[in-house]
């Protein structure tokens, strides 16, 4: 073939937060990694997602030597609100959980912390690599080729890492019957608006209301990140500034519906709720991780966490292979992933439920909403439920 | 009109345990309570129903002065099993709930005692009373009307207590627009078999099975009671006990299944799975109590005790009434009683959309629920979420 040849132990397919952080465990490692990105870093970097982070994520990102500005303008947060019969029940995160609490830091500060720390170390990264294509990972010589300006590569490596996300290429090149698939498409999405001005309260308050589900939340102390449920039909445009406010003050209860301040949107989005799991996540030399293996719900805010927790599983398999030849590490990335997946799912379906509003389910349906808040209200061990699982579970 | 015409201060809607319990509780603090049942004694006996006593009706039937063969035979149980994916994981009650257990002991037996006592304190009861129906209870001159043999009666009262199940005359009586009813069908039933052969495990046993619900109970130590989730469109006569034993050894994990001794059926019957509340639980001079207001699926053996903990509110109330004439208690009832019952109708469902096969939640469902098990065996606050549920939330 025309075009460049090279050799790397690992080639990641994405260069999202799983990737970069995968790709920085491993650089620190003395483990030679290619990232392979097929869009922009600044189209990346655009990205609004998550913003709660556990602290085994925080934990990995020190280890990753990107815990600086974290831990200096993170938000630690040690509870938050489940509101419900225009009341609010908090959450006491460090006092069910022995200590423990979640930092708001968002997701796009953790990607730019760990491209800048990427760039630091001089480890390559591949932005607008087209036609990405995985190949021979059913062999111990996989190969990973793409087009970047014109020029044919072809990376031979050990492993490849599919850290490309839902739509990405690298679960797609598995073969249909390889893979069994579980999912949950649910009837609703989150419209998200992200609007320079303080939030509500100073801790998340997740909503249900009769009107749908509505989530409080902040990136930092002036700037506040808002949800409220929607139908899947809806479009942006149905949802100029000031409908959504006052969509969003009607479904809080009325304490903290008062304090919301209106401001004009950065950014406004409806993105679709979904619970998706493929097993397994490894096939050959190919390990799939984050959202390129499974998908959960935002609800409980596990995506980003659960990402890492595959990413501190791969990561430590892999140093370990080059580090002294074990195989135990990897051959067990795939049990040892899902095992904690698969809690992370339950808990964002379960959080999902709970909190919106689901038609089908009728009269009954939303009584059991309200009889399961009631009952986390009333239950120290319930309520222990909740936190335990909202700061995360062990790796 | 023609007939008796005679004056007590409660009328008693029936003679099931809710009624005789409440009329037990009432003669003894000296308020005139008459019970009305449309069927026989014999028949309300020969109905077999749950047999795991809460602590709060266990210690009722002692207030009651029905306590001493309960104390004598009841097996008290310091814990269960929850099975799936051929293991199982014991919830140990009293570990998790500083100390409280459950008795088993049939519902038959506490009806038997009830009988008994109810006779032996010489309190009315009158069995096989054709046309029962409620008058005039919008005011605080009700009045109750039968015919028995032949005779009509009619009988004045202060107050009408209903106690006669989910298709009895009481809520039957109350104007539609009265009502808020709450309902959920399940697609599935419980066949369940009663034999005199020891039970397979000293304790209870609910087993979730792709194949669909198993439970392994027992009435004594040498009855026992097993049930196994059927389509709501099978009959009896498609289950010979052979057919039973079998389908019931496939769902248990192998070491349970190895320790079933099949034996005859002395009753085999399909009990339809249903959710129901109806609010409020008082209408002037009427009450509701047990399953004449709700309905819960038998998963977690909530209905009986659920009866008692209305029956106890209920009492209190009326014997404060009487004795000195305040209304705070039966003016609380329905409030008090339905935040309870609310509280059991969630965890009622939750143990059975837990435990069932419902085809229509597909593989995700599935996976659902054998993620929550596994985080029940692996977190002693999920745990614990259970046990309370299970020996019952305080009164």
């Amino acid at each position: 073939m025309t075009g460049q040849v090279s050799r790397r132990q690992v080639c990641i397919i994405g260069a999202g937060p799983s990737g970069l952080l995968l790709g920085q465990l491993l650089a620190r490692a003395n483990v030679d990694a290619l990232i392979i990105e097929a869009k922009r870093a600044d189209y990346v970097l655009s990205r609004i997602r998550a913003g709660v982070l556990e602290s085994g994520l925080t934990e990995l990102l020190r280890e990753a030597g990107c815990g600086e500005r974290l831990d200096r303008e993170g938000l630690v947060h040690h509870g938050f609100s489940l509101a419900f019969d225009d009341r609010t029940h908090r959450i006491d995160l460090s006092k069910l959980t022995g200590g423990k609490a979640v930092t708001v830091y968002g997701q796009t500060e953790v990607t730019r912390d760990l491209m800048e720390a990427r760039a630091a170390l001089g480890a390559p990264t591949v932005y607008e690599a087209e036609d990405v294509a995985l190949h021979d990972f059913d062999t111990d010589r996989p190969r990973v080729t793409y087009r970047k300006d014109g020029v044919t590569h072809e990376i031979a490596c050990d492993f490849i890492a599919g850290c490309d996300g839902f739509h990405g290429v690298s679960r797609r090149s598995v073969p249909e019957r390889a893979i069994t698939s579980f999912e949950r498409v649910y009837a609703f999405g989150w419209l998200g608006l992200l609007a320079d001005v303080p939030p509500a309260s100073e801790e998340l308050v997740y909503a249900r209301h009769a009107r749908g589900f509505a989530l409080v939340s902040m990136r930092s102390r002036t700037r506040s990140r808002s949800y409220i449920q929607v139908p899947l039909a809806d479009r942006v445009e149905d949802w100029p500034d000031d409908r959504f406010y006052d969509e969003l003050r009607l479904r809080l209860p009325q304490d903290v519906a008062a304090r919301v301040t209106p401001g004009p949107s950065i950014e406004k989005s409806i993105a679709p709720l979904r619970s998706f799991v493929a097993e397994p996540m490894r096939f050959g030399s190919l390990f799939l991780a984050g959202d390129a293996a499974h998908i959960v719900p935002p609800t409980g805010a596990k995506g980003l966490n659960l990402a890492a927790s595959d990413v501190h599983y791969l990561s430590s398999g892999l140093i370990e292979y080059f580090a002294g030849g074990s195989r135990a590490g990897i051959d067990a990335y795939s049990q040892r992933a899902l095992a904690r997946i698969w809690k992370a799912e339950r808990f964002s379906w379960w959080m999902t439920s709970m909190l919106h509003a689901f038609p089908d389910a009728g009269d009954f349906g939303a009584r059991m909403q309200l009889a399961e808040l009631d009952y986390i209200a009333s239950s120290p061990a319930a309520a222990t439920v909740v936190a335990e699982n909202y700061v995360g579970l062990p790796f």
